[in-house]
């Protein structure tokens, strides 16, 4: 199988390196990514432990999909105590790394308590080494990667790195994979950064180990003469969606204001395409080719070795701040990359900002100056700059913006777009209503990687018929049934954080299951694997619940349940605050958790993680 | 897709019958067999009925994959409110009639009221008659078959009836299909007979539609080829079981007072091949041929049309009443057979009359004289006669050892061995300990054929990988792992009986996927068919709620935890009281259903019957 069987822990305080073989049976429980890093963080971190300090442990895992020849198995996880959200985090890159890290001869690395300087880690092929980073440190990420190559003597060496964000402990630093490929979310970054660990190169050129080699190729070979069929990302990549959304009425605009923005055609796909496209990439075997890289000449000078904008950095950086200059969101999404910063939240960041300072809860004399108004470009490219370097009026944003609204005051707390401290993305949930909910329940505050896309399932039944959802399900709707999809599939997706299978190749339930199957020789089924995907989301939930979350941190910002748009296909659409709560009490119930969201004993029995009852027994009666 | 989408609605007592066709996603969440019976029972039966009443509906239902050629799914299903438990009732049949049934043009027949004269119901391609059975009632059941083929001018006919058990009422009358097919359990044939239904006859000549022909040819051919690597019952058919049983100290024997039994060598399979074997039969389309047909001459004279003793009744007429004569045996299951009783519970009845005479509870004053003492075979013959003819002290032991302990009193209750009613059949929960538990929460009572068989299970996991349960769990165990094998294969199992497809056809997870997707033509997946039983089984549990049944009927017989045996591989081998309850709670808990075993609110949304909430909303909190 593609599981090597080692996991690397290292130890940054003693300098120290260990191995570890959990054993077959772990790796079938937990698979990878999001399994098994909640597995080592909920059972190796004290409760109440601060996310910066050196208790924390930062977890970086591939799946048992990794290193396959597989499409859509190029990601790989990275997950601690979260700076932003005091939860349970993890997130996920494309790429390379993760396939390296297989090849290299392990599935994961532990690393715990803190340097004294700065270090990097360098992993090839069974061995690790701790290096000196004093010379990278303050390095943008490209100057850093070129260093490290030049220094280990091995242009195809793949790396995982923080940039100054990361460093200076912004807490949505992010940790760039290869330049181009992000764990963005969660600020896996800022934990590197606290302890002192600039970067982990990797080299491996051990072959990954398949149980069924042909029907590794069957997939592989399928999947390359059907991805135009069933992926529509091929054409334009993530960026198709700016026009899409826009027509729904969902593309989110001016701080969340508005699912309608004048200018997306100007920030679109098309327009990419048409204007400063200069190729695709992929990540590794993967035929869908969904990133593109971009190149922007004079004024904003956007270098293509930091590829280019996603949708989420397109929407998030545009739309949300009323900015339309093609070239300018280019110029923050590359900026962002360079000094590793997550651009969702750098971008909500700067909208909640921008929606103070029209409103007038912030002023000149709060941001230096600078005239935060929607449609500002070169306020965005500022702030950017000033958040990275945790300077001037950046330092409150850097802090994101549930805090930022805390040092802020003045009802500014209204306009910071976040649940449980994590800044939304750029899902707009009047219109993908079972998202809304999903972004409630998250064990990682609002996210769209750990949750269901509505818009899927509109149209036809098929996809989710055999999960036994056999009805199409209204988009805007948050019934029992649509809670049942949430359920089914938040497992299924939870399933996708495990194998890190990419969800953007689409991959059917049946060929999951043999993928699993020809890469590592276990018999399975499609049960086996939801229940993985169910055992990794209540073990997230557990953690949470431990650390004291409760039902009331599930919930969405009253903006979406007490307004609506004035204008546009979601005109009037809002939520009452009892059919949220009504949602939220059914979505527990489906997961099999009491009332105020402990999963209960019979679903931890269930799941056969009967371990993690010690954790949260005290919560219940 | 071989569901015909018809279901037949027969009223006796208005001597009409009705079409309706419920839809495609109705078999889809329900199947047939249990889910699509209890369905119907569920939202149909008022709360409180008398079983033998007219209200009471009686649902004969084949499966989705019911004519398809494929080994194992010969099944049918009969149900109704069980006179014997007062719970949900039903039980299957082996053969061919469901077959026919699907060939003829419908998927279930439900037949409510109660006719005020003797009639049995004839069924051709589509048309149903309502015809007088006067002149059959009071036959056994070689006769009125033979009448009834010869009266309808087709040999081929295939015919569902009762004996003159049925018509008399005993509470475990049997329905026999084709004379040597049996649906044994929870009454079924009293239930026909309070009917005043005598038989069901059944041609059909369509061809059943297969989604996937050519799939459902190659898995039938699969089978074919390796039938006998995979099923042991090839050889000697279930009788097999006697001689391994014995082996392991769990031949139940003397009213379940020794699991050993001297005589077990006399009674075995092997005997039975080297003596009064005839031939070898089948069930529609199966090539393990499990079925023995056996043949005695003077002085017990059995004929073979009745077919052969069965395991079960092997057993239940042999060891358990301390028999060692084959042919005396073979002969109590011809009178069985020939009269409509349930071997199981005939022979319960006559062993708990037994262990009462030998303790002096009974004397020849309350037997009429006959000596029921372990090993006498005339008295065993005698008291079938007599309870089939429901005279003399055969008339109590008709109404099923719960009631004939009542009516006799003196403290025979403590011998009386059933669960709910329903008589215990020959498995030993000191050796099948998950069974055990399988028989305290099965909502028919004490049932082998909703259970797990934890025999399969001890020597390795391999069997039950696929469901995430990844460690062989030892048979004398019912710890945490144990229930959630309960739960899961337990819901695999009730799978089966939606399905119909055989337990003694060993199909594999995946197989059964195919199978259903190759005739249906869905696209499904072994979530959505769990799913499917577990729904069926949560039903089966709301309707027992409903009826007040409540955790103190999931309990087994103070016997078996209170008591070892003084001999064999069994001997100390007790439970507490307090571990059985620690193992019911956690299998409620497993299963999602509140500490008193009543399914919570979210496991009715999760699997979508949100419908049966009303029926036992009234009874949390």
């Amino acid at each position: 199988m593609s599981i090597t069987g080692n996991i690397l822990r290292v130890n940054l305080s003693t300098k120290t390196t260990a191995l570890e073989r959990p054993g077959e049976n772990f790796y079938r429980q937990y698979f990878g990514g999001r399994g098994l890093i909640i597995h080592y963080l909920l059972k190796e971190l004290a409760l109440g432990i601060d996310p910066l300090g050196p208790e924390n442990k930062l977890i970086f895992a591939g799946g048992p999909l990794t290193g396959a020849p597989l499409p859509g198995t190029g990601r790989s996880s990275v997950g601690a105590k979260s700076p932003l959200t005091g939860a349970y985090g993890d997130s996920e890159a494309g790429g390379f790394w993760g396939a390296e890290l297989n090849k290299a001869g392990f599935d994961a690395v532990i690393i715990e308590g803190k340097s004294d300087s700065p270090v990097y880690l360098w992993i090839k092929n069974g061995q690790a080494e701790i290096r000196d980073a004093g010379h990278i440190w303050g390095k943008k990420t490209a100057a850093a990667q070129d260093m490290i190559k030049e220094e280990l003597g091995d242009n195809k060496i793949r790396i995982a790195q923080i940039g100054i964000a990361g460093e200076n402990l912004v807490r949505y630093a992010n940790i760039a994979h290869d330049l181009t490929h992000f764990a963005g979310r969660t600020g896996m970054g800022a934990v590197m950064g606290s302890k002192n660990l600039k970067a982990v190169a990797v080299r491996g050129t051990q072959k990954t180990a398949l149980a069924d080699p042909e029907t590794v190729k069957e997939l592989a070979q399928w999947m390359g003469q059907n991805v135009n069929k069933v992926s529509h990302l091929h054409d334009l990549g993530t960026a198709c969606f700016v026009t899409m959304l826009n027509e729904l009425g969902a593309l989110p605009t001016r701080n969340f204001t508005s699912g309608t923005f004048d200018g997306a055609q100007q920030i679109s796909g098309e327009t990419i395409r048409d204007t400063i496209y200069v190729k695709s990439e992929s990540c590794y075997s993967c035929p869908v080719r969904c990133k593109r890289v971009v190149k922007v000449l004079e004024p904003y000078n956007v270098d293509p070795v930091y590829g280019g904008p996603e949708y989420e950095s397109i929407a998030s950086l545009g739309s949300l701040l009323g900015i339309d200059n093609l070239a300018a969101v280019a110029k923050g999404n590359e900026l962002c990359n360079s000094y590793g910063l997550d651009t969702i939240s750098t971008g909500v960041s700067i909208a909640f900002a921008m929606e103070c300072y029209e409103k007038g809860i912030l002023t000149g004399e709060d941001t230096g100056g600078i005239e935060l108004k929607f449609g500002n470009a070169e306020a965005m490219l500022e702030m950017i700059e000033q958040i990275a370097h945790r300077r001037d009026f950046g330092k409150i944003l850097s802090e994101g913006v549930k805090r930022a609204s805390e040092i802020i005051g003045r009802n500014s707390a209204e306009f910071a777009m976040h649940i449980k401290g994590q800044e939304i993305p750029m899902h707009e949930p009047r219109l993908k209503q079972g998202l809304g909910v999903g972004y409630m329940v998250s064990p990682t505050g609002a996210d769209h990687c750990h949750n269901i896309h509505d818009t899927y399932f509109n149209v036809t039944a098929d996809m989710i018929k055999p999960l036994g959802l056999l009805n199409p399900i209204p988009l805007q709707n948050i019934g029992e049934e649509k809670m049942r999809l949430l359920a089914y599939f938040g497992n299924w997706i939870h399933l996708g954080n495990c194998t890190l299978c990419c969800m953007f190749v689409p991959w059917s339930y049946r060929q999951v299951v043999q993928m699993v199957e020809a890469v590592t020789g276990w018999t399975t089924s499609l049960w086996e694997l939801l229940k993985v995907g169910e055992r990794a989301a209540t073990l997230c939930r557990v953690f949470n619940i431990r650390e004291g979350f409760t039902k009331n941190d599930d919930m969405i910002k009253s903006r979406w349940f007490e307004h609506s748009f004035a204008e546009g296909p979601l005109k009037g659409v809002k939520f009452s605050k009892e059919e949220l709560e009504q949602a939220r009490a059914n979505y527990y119930r489906i997961m099999g958790w009491d009332e105020d969201g402990v999963p209960t004993q019979g679903k931890l029995m269930d799941l056969g993680i009967g371990w993690a009852e010690k954790y949260i027994g005290w919560r219940r009666g």
